[in-house]
Parts: C-alpha cells; sequence; structure tokens
C-alpha cells in the first residue's frame, strides 16, 4: 500500500490513476498537484483527491510516490522540479509516450541525488483529454510498458509494476529506446498519418467529408486527439517518428506502385498479406 | 413493388439488400444468380431468395430490376452481359464502389438497346465479406449515392432511388465523376492508407504489434478487408485514387516538416486545425 501518492497533472490519465487507486484502496492519501487550482477542485469534490495543491514543495512532503502526468515534455521539466523536493526514499514514475528522454533525465539527475525514477506509458486514453473524460477502469486490460534501466533498484521497479498491476494492466518491460522505437510504430505513427488523412480530404476534397461512413470515421478518429499533447508526442520521439514515417512511405510507395501498374495479381497479394498481417494483430 | 428482383452475386452488400428487400416485402420474387449454386444455398434455404441460378437468361427471365452486387471491375463485364438478356423495360443498378466505367458502359450499350441503367453505390459494408455477414438493417441511416446521367429516364432513377429509401438509406445524387473523386478522398485513399500502415509496421517493427491499442486498431480495421474486391476497387478508380494519395502526400510531408523542424507552435496549430475539421464530420 503506498502511503501518500502525489499526482502532478490531473488530467485523463493523472486523474483515472486517483480514480483506480481510490477505487482499489491502494493508498492512504492521493494528492493533485497542478498550476490552477480550479481544475483540481472536481476531483476533490468527487473524493477522489484528498487535497489539492499548486504547491510543489507542499504536495510532494511525505510522498512516497509520485507521478507526473503532464505532457511528455512537461514531465521532463516537471522531473527537474521534482527531484530535489521530493521526499528520501521516493519513488517516482510517469505516464509519458517517450521514455529515451526522461530516462536519461534521470540518470543524469541521480548522480546528485539517489532517487528512484521508473519510466512508465499506459497504452490507454482516448482521443478526449481532461479530469472529465477520466475512468477508474481505464487501465484494465490495458498494456503499460515500464523501461527500468540498470541503475534503477529494482525494488522501485517491482513498486511501479505492481501499481499498474493493482489497476489491472498488463505489465510489459522494455528498454527506453526499443520502447520509443516500438510507439513510434504502433501509435505516433497511426496518429500522424490520421492527421495527414484528414487534412488531406478536407484540403483537397472538402465536399467528401459530407459522404464518411465508418471506415473513414475509424481510421481518423485519433485525429481529434488533444494537438498540445500531441505536439510534444512528436517532437519528444522525433527521430523514431521520422524513421516510421520512412518505412510508412515505402509501403505507399509500394502499394501506389501497383496500382498505378494495374498489377492487379500483385496488388491483390499484396492486400491479402496485410489483411493476414491485420487479423494478426489482437 | 418490383416484380421480380434479380440479385447477381449474393455476398455482403447484394445479400443484405435480399434480405432487407424481403424483411420489407418490397418485391414479390427475389432470385438469385451466382457462379457457385452451392453457394447461394443458404440465402435460399433462410427464404431471403425465392430461387437461385447459375443461368443468367432463366435469372433475368422478367425480372424488372436487375442489381449487380460483385466486385467493381466484375460488375462491368456483367453489365454487358445482361444487357441483352434483361426483359424489355427492366431497370439495371448496381453496388459498386466506383461509378464512371459501368456509368460510360451502360451510355454505349444503350446505343445498342434502350435499357435503363442507374448506378449506385451504398456507403455501407463493413472489412467482412460474403453472405454470412449480410444483415436486412445494413442500408439504414446509410448514404447511398446514386449517379444517374441525363441519357437515363427519370422514371428509373425515381425507382431506384425510391428501392434506397425503402431499405432506410438516405439518398445523395451526384455526377458519376464527381463521385468517383469523392470516394477517392473519403473511402479508397483511407483503405490504401491502412494498408500502407500495417505493412510499414510489421517489416519495419515486427515486435510491435504486440503493444497495439485502439489507435492502432482503429486505424486499421479497414485494412482486413477483402482482397480481391479491394484491387478491383483500387485499379477501376486509379486516376482519382492517384490525385488523392498525391495530396495526402503533401499534407503528410508538411506535418513532418513541422516535426523535423521542431516547429512546436506551427505544429500545434496544425493539430489544432485538424481536429476542429476532424470534429466537424458527421
Amino acid at each position: 500500500v503506498i502511503e501518500r501518492l502525489a499526482i502532478i497533472g490531473v488530467g485523463l490519465l493523472g486523474g483515472s490513476v486517483a480514480k483506480a487507486v481510490r477505487a482499489g484502496g491502494l493508498a492512504r492519501e492521493v494528492i493533485g498537484i497542478g498550476r490552477d487550482r480550479a481544475r483540481l477542485q472536481p476531483a476533490v469534490r468527487e473524493g477522489v483527491l484528498d487535497r489539492a495543491t499548486t504547491d510543489f514543495r507542499e504536495g510532494l512532503a511525505g510522498a512516497d510516490l509520485v507521478l507526473l502526468a503532464a505532457p511528455v515534455l512537461q514531465n521532463e521539466a516537471l522531473l527537474e522540479r521534482v527531484w530535489p523536493l521530493a521526499a528520501d526514499g521516493a519513488i517516482v514514475t510517469d505516464v509519458g509516450s517517450t521514455k529515451t528522454g526522461i530516462v536519461r533525465l534521470a540518470d543524469r539527475l541521480r548522480s546528485g541525488r539517489a532517487l528512484a525514477f521508473v519510466g512508465s506509458h499506459p497504452m490507454a486514453g482516448s482521443e478526449r483529454s481532461g479530469y472529465a473524460f477520466a475512468r477508474h477502469d481505464l487501465f484494465e486490460n490495458a498494456c503499460v510498458i515500464v523501461t527500468p534501466t540498470e541503475a534503477v533498484d529494482p525494488r522501485a521497479s517491482k513498486i511501479v509494476t505492481g501499481l499498474w498491476e493493482a489497476l489491472g494492466a498488463r505489465v510489459a518491460v522494455l528498454d527506453p529506446e526499443v520502447h520509443d522505437r516500438v510507439v513510434a510504430a504502433i501509435s505516433h505513427l497511426p496518429h500522424l498519418v490520421a492527421d495527414a488523412l484528414v487534412d488531406a480530404v478536407v484540403r483537397f476534397e472538402p465536399g467528401a467529408t459530407a459522404f464518411a461512413a465508418s471506415g473513414f470515421r475509424d481510421t481518423t478518429r485519433i485525429a481529434a486527439s488533444d494537438p498540445a499533447m500531441w505536439q510534444e508526442i512528436f517532437v519528444a520521439n522525433r527521430e523514431a517518428l521520422l524513421a516510421s514515417v520512412g518505412a510508412f512511405r515505402m509501403a505507399l510507395d509500394a502499394l501506389e506502385a501497383r496500382v498505378r501498374a494495374d498489377d492487379r495479381a500483385a496488388l491483390e497479394a499484396d492486400l491479402a498479406r496485410i489483411k493476414r498481417a491485420r487479423e494478426a494483430v489482437a
């Protein structure tokens, strides 16, 4: 059981952790820290947070677990701010979509003070953001990737892993750089592609959106995601994302060449291979 | 009321029309025509078809409405075969995803014999195919685009429009070439992009699919569509599709340039514009 959990950023993910921890009785006390006290009040009123504060020193005092749940680049700035203020022995984790940057930063900070940082990335969420959409069951059956390094005390990894498992998630352990390549392909690339698809249609054939059916709607649902959150993800994972975009462009070029060449047998073979690959995805 | 409806190709769409027509009592008789008598038997056993045949002459005799429901290029070949065999005064329509080719073909055939062809494109379906997935309510609240030309008797257009409306669809009328540009953008491009996305991920980062969440799954659902059907659509609508791919590539290049340049403010403005555009899609 956690004595005192401090959550910085009580939005969709931070708020869902708070609700799930409360629902599961996993922490004696849950503190919300944010820039705007008024925006933290709904969670206090609902009893999801015991207290809310804009003061980091006050919010972090006595917290044995600290969760950074702001957009990904902001989490890096928050980590630098939290490091000197956190209680001795505190474990810090996050919910950001990229891991190499924050893990390297923690390694640097650790040379000044021996705190444990274990990166976490819950593969859950939606195109909606904010505490209003937070759900106590958001992490049930979700996958959470944790990215401990050799420098991290295994007991800290175990506590962070245990928290996610207690929230109903399956936990996978990856190296931070492998994590960033994997999510570039499976998450960040699809987002950028969905964004480009919407932009192309509304600019090139604006009247077409009146005829959108479930294919277009599903393919582009994530293009309605939070712009502030996603520009940070794209930029934070730039190198891996650009490599994924390159792979995507090669795949698109190859399919386009089949269409252009009217090579129906080869095109059908490509589509059959792709259908099998898609059906193999759980 | 239709006296005798002949449906060529009793798969997802043809079977759904048959079920809906039966459920609504819209035709006195529904005949299924296909290449394989055994595959037509389930619909006969269920009472959805009154009769099934592999003989076009027999199946078309006395039919006042003929529906072509094979893959799109096959529908063109079927139209040439049906034209001389159809009853005097019969109206022919189809369910294909492209319209310019088949409408032009009907215009040529009409110079030999005065029959009415009205192109139809129900924007309904799913990544699954075959009669087993046919549903009597597939067209309820769906959009059906019909593409009559000036050469078509307005009474024939009215009968085809009336059929789709009786099946619960909203009907829109478009010029065949406008139709093909619109569906290239809103349907065929998203399919090709979803295909390329799956192909890129499984080739470039195969381990990543283990971490697929709802974003990837929704974005690529249509990549599991029927390969035989979709190679025909891509090829039949080649020019419009290639133009849409060009527009998509420009949109992707522009977003990629923002990421590469680390231009976070401009990137966030792009994503905000795209989010608004996506939210404006019904």
